[in-house]
């Protein structure tokens, strides 16, 4: 069957992970790199599709904790970007500006395109915020950002322009701006490693790692096949660093008059979305859960001499059926031969096939394969209810999976040799650690410099206690820490 | 029960609608215009989740039709825009442009933020449409554009930046292409009249009067409050204006290469949300159709002593019931007097609103008070569930209002004092006119300078013939033209 159309994805994704990703988002058509303007990318729809349902899942579960979403402009004046400090300091370099229109008419001053939308949102919640009745304020946007990346991007990845939503929120006290925190915490947990099936760790960011002009940092570190970490949603405590300079003030229920306390997190769907494919995909290439693949069952007809009008009408009947029932579901009928069809549809990452010949339409049968194990099955046509239950199985495996290897790669060391192999195997390593303050920065620049790796943080999810003194430096440890190389 | 935090809306919409639409946007809350950059405006909760359903929808449609949705770069290099000479010289005094990264590093040439984006599109598509067999293609963006306005801007009518979808299809004939522009015509007229209840005239634009860049126009007009029109959704044949510059060429089923055939069409969701409001609004304040409402259903409680914990548990069970059928609902629990509640729900256009006392706990009833005849009537609680039919209810009564007022707007008119008078009476005026190829302009100048209005176009939905020599010059006639001042 497998005639000379059959072209199949084969790659080593844990040994030549780079050639896996790099092949993977082309001949998956997830995006196209030739754009002309260097760091951009067009994203098709293969990706875009799935990206869209990330969003909706997204937004679904901040809508549930209390947050409304809001557009607010993209251009941002570069005095409103200057009003923080450390913020102006951090951003700068990244900062893309809009200085005229038209032929050459030049601005008054130059605009941002937002990098990240503190400085649009506070200077109206400087007006909104008047009385602690207005308060909590939570908003939220989806939204393109730019940040001129100076690091080599990689689709999805590191991209110049990317995809992300942005909350923002405004408290009458500090207890409750850290309550949100600990309630975004919650939301990662439940969407990106509930529903999208990607394991990470919780850190809390060491003192020279946190947000430019936030209080501290909180980030979700999920794991890539080649070792390395990549940062997910972040949560920043802002505190009050950013509700004096733009004057965020309420009268309280005593009619003292004070600053609000602020947080904001941000999770960046087209960087998760790396994640997902990176985490889940195999050496054949895609495998996609089954609620945010953008077809979830293929059908392939295979004809034989005579039977064309009859296994066609039967597919339609199927896919009629599932259709009905909500799912999405394609009929490949196109000239390519049935082996040719299957390689390409694996590739894909959809996550069931049906294999549709004259026997299934003679036996009111299905051949039904599981892109997760790759087995086939013959069912019943009766039992094609029981489909979307074997799309949660499918994504239960994928998630069973993913948090085995998670789990594989993190290893406890105690000494730095043990951390320099740890690190070279590609592998996250646990340690005692001096310090997370800004005592530690100096071991974190030697572990930086020695095997080009960070210092993540300590985990907030357990609290854990060093063992040993400081894996860098050999002084007291005051923290667990996982040092493992970073995209 | 009126107390003194009671405030009213109470504007006349058709005697003073540019004062009543500035207010509305303000007092409920969808827009703020304080930005610190001219003519960019904060889009705030309660129009965001109406144009995120309207999204919904939309894009729903755009898929049923085989569109695929993908996300291209926002920013097209200035020589990309410069390939098509029409389209940059239409496009190129609004355009805004990134020249510079960081603190002062300048960029090798200038950037524009899409204004639309055939130029971003059309340099992929010459390298993915190969073979006939890549036809159609049919893909859409929903984004954020951005035109840097000279005239007035006013929110959602004519924003700097705003919020769109931009579908770009190619083809492998011109038949082909001109059925997507009537497959685009039934799609605006099914969501835009038919699902949110803004009536329109179908219009092939005159010939002075189109798409930079391409053969021909079309553009729904809708009818503003105070009788100026304002053009919705277009849809553009673009032929191969596009294709042959950017070299998007297909080897069809003969071998022969040819140069593909393209439509592009463009609903711009903030400024249809423009029309939405405008147009089913009253003197008390916005009318939401039932389905875009961000609430459905508001729930009053009417506490009096001694009822609070009753009254609260029947509204609550009330809520309960209609969240678990999919509706949107409020209870209103806050400290101003019910009367207040009422007038400021009123003016935020929820369909309906339930008042709760005593009485209703204790009969088990609901009075029930329908936004759009603003009636009352009491229904048994056992009858809940026929609330979504109410809805459907009102939204119909709001289509069957709009509908009238846009047919009672136009007026047939034989001669020029005939078209003076429509013109002044802020109608619109069906007149037998010369021709809207490049022999009209002359008189279509005569008009825009004696009356500030514009020649529409001819309707493209039924073929009318002219009873009489043109309104405008006198000569034999060839066309029915409407003629309206305009947005």
């Amino acid at each position: 069957m497998a005639g000379k159309d059959v072209e199949t994805f084969n790659i080593n994704k844990r040994k030549d992970f780079s050639k896996w990703y790099n092949t993977i988002v082309r001949v998956a058509e997830l995006v196209d790199d030739r754009y002309n303007l260097k760091g951009f990318y067009v994203f098709r729809p293969w990706s875009v599709i799935t990206m869209e349902l990330m969003y909706d899942i997204y937004e679904r579960e901040l809508q549930l904790t209390g947050h409304k979403p809001c557009y607010f402009p993209l251009l941002i004046p570069e005095s409103s970007y200057r009003k923080e400090a450390e913020h102006v300091i951090g951003f700068m370099p990244e900062l893309i500006f809009v200085t005229e229109v038209g032929k050459r008419k030049k601005l008054g001053q130059r605009y941002a395109l937002r990098s990240t939308s503190e400085t649009a949102f506070y200077q109206m919640y400087e007006l909104w915020v008047r009385s602690w009745k207005d308060l909590p304020l939570k908003l939220y946007q989806r939204a393109n950002v730019f940040r001129w990346e100076t690091k080599a991007t990689k689709p999805f990845i590191r991209t110049r322009e990317f995809y992300w939503i942005e909350a923002h929120d405004v408290f009458a006290s500090r207890e409750e701006a850290e309550a949100q925190v600990r309630e975004d915490l919650g939301m990662s947990k439940r969407v990106i490693s509930g529903v999208f099936g990607i394991p990470f760790i919780h850190f809390k960011r060491p003192e020279w790692d946190k947000f430019p002009g936030a209080e501290y940092t909180y980030a979700c570190d999920v794991v890539m096949p080649d070792g390395k970490v990549m940062q997910q949603p972040s949560t920043h405590l802002l505190g009050q660093k950013f509700s004096k300079p733009f004057n965020i003030t309420f009268t309280d229920k005593d009619e003292v008059k004070r600053y609000g306390w602020q947080t904001c997190y941000g999770p960046a769907i087209s960087r998760i979305y790396a994640s997902l494919i990176a985490v889940h995909g195999d050496n054949n290439g895609l495998r996609l859960p089954f609620n945010l693949a953008p077809v979830q069952v293929i059908i392939i007809p295979i004809i034989s001499k005579g039977s064309e009008k009859a296994v066609l009408k039967y597919c339609n009947d199927l896919k009629g059926e599932l259709v009905k029932n909500g799912l999405r579901v394609v009929i490949d009928d196109g000239d390519k031969m049935p082996g040719s069809k299957y390689y390409y549809w694996e590739m894909k990452g959809v996550p069931v096939r049906f294999e549709v010949g004259v026997k299934e339409v003679k036996n009111k049968t299905v051949t039904v394969y599981r892109r997760d194990l790759r087995t086939k099955k013959v069912i019943k046509r009766s039992a094609l209810k029981g489909i979307r239950k074997l799309g949660d199985e499918i994504t239960s495996t994928l998630i069973r999976q993913a948090d085995k290897e998670f789990k594989d790669c993190i290893v406890t060391v105690n000494d730095y040799s043990g951390l320099k192999k740890v690190i070279g195997d590609r592998r996250i390593a646990r340690a005692s650690y001096c310090s997370i303050g800004m005592n530690g920065f100096k071991c974190a620049n030697k572990i930086k410099s020695d095997l080009t790796a960070e210092v993540r943080g300590v985990r907030i999810d357990v609290e854990e206690r060093p063992w040993t003194k400081c894996v860098a430096c050999g002084s007291k440890a005051e923290s667990v820490v996982y040092i493992a190389r970073e995209y």
